[in-house]
């Protein structure tokens, strides 16, 4: 965690800039950068009765740091997404509690 | 917005009611039809030690606009997906809060 | 529902412990075996410009239980998880509401 779920975006446009948009997120988390996975989801998009590109959209799921860490973040991700030539792109935040996760089996908080 | 992320329907059965079904949506919502994306995600299923169909399941992910408004779409959808020759669906929703989601690195809300 | 999402953990090794794991879940939440659906998302990851595997992972969707429950569920995915060869998994639950949970456009609470 945080875990950034994407969808829409080509694994070489990921790639091309994991490392540096990770540094940078675990910069402002405060955290290792091995905390962070990135998981391309293989979706398939239809809209109008015919198959579409996916529309770029990135699913982060963590534990809440509040509004300031989010925008950050949020801002972070989509310069470097834009930067790898995608021109739109959504970021979604998903909160886990940390009572309702759990690292081989010990749950995060109380 | 809203996101259908779809498990277990087939690329062609979505296909072909994608069109009536996103229109209808859109007329409950009050907005245009392209805020809508439908996704179908890519799974493999297993029960009892074997591979199975997954189940249908169709989640989705939007900002919460009361049980009214929900309760609509969750029948529209259903009524949509029985029509292509599903006979049973699950309809869950997921609600995203307007400060957490971001258009091109802006929130959506405060 | 509980429906189980996989990530990172390959069909052969889920499917070699599916019976084992559910009959031991739907003792916990009191339910029958076939209220779960085991969902193996297709995902590619990458990390530091480079494609890695995906890390073992398993979103919990269900039905707020309480924390007994849940402790209980995690603890025996884990286990059953770690006896397929798997080291280290994380379990995180979502929380779906029952008014927001549609079975054939029913919903499953007001």
């Amino acid at each position: 965690m945080p875990q950034l779920n994407v969808r829409g975006i080509a694994f070489d446009e990921m790639a091309g800039i994991s490392s540096a948009l990770i540094h940078e997120l675990a910069g402002i988390c405060e955290c290792g950068t091995d905390n962070f996975t990135i998981d391309l989801l293989q979706t398939v998009s239809v809209f109008d009765g015919r198959q579409v590109d996916t529309y770029p959209f990135i699913e982060v799921a963590w534990f809440e740091r509040g509004q300031a860490v989010r925008d950050r973040l949020a801002e972070a991700i989509t310069r470097h997404i834009r930067a790898a030539g995608v021109e739109d792109v959504e970021v979604a935040f998903k909160v886990y509690r940390e009572n309702g996760y759990y690292v081989n089996g010990r749950p995060c908080g109380e």
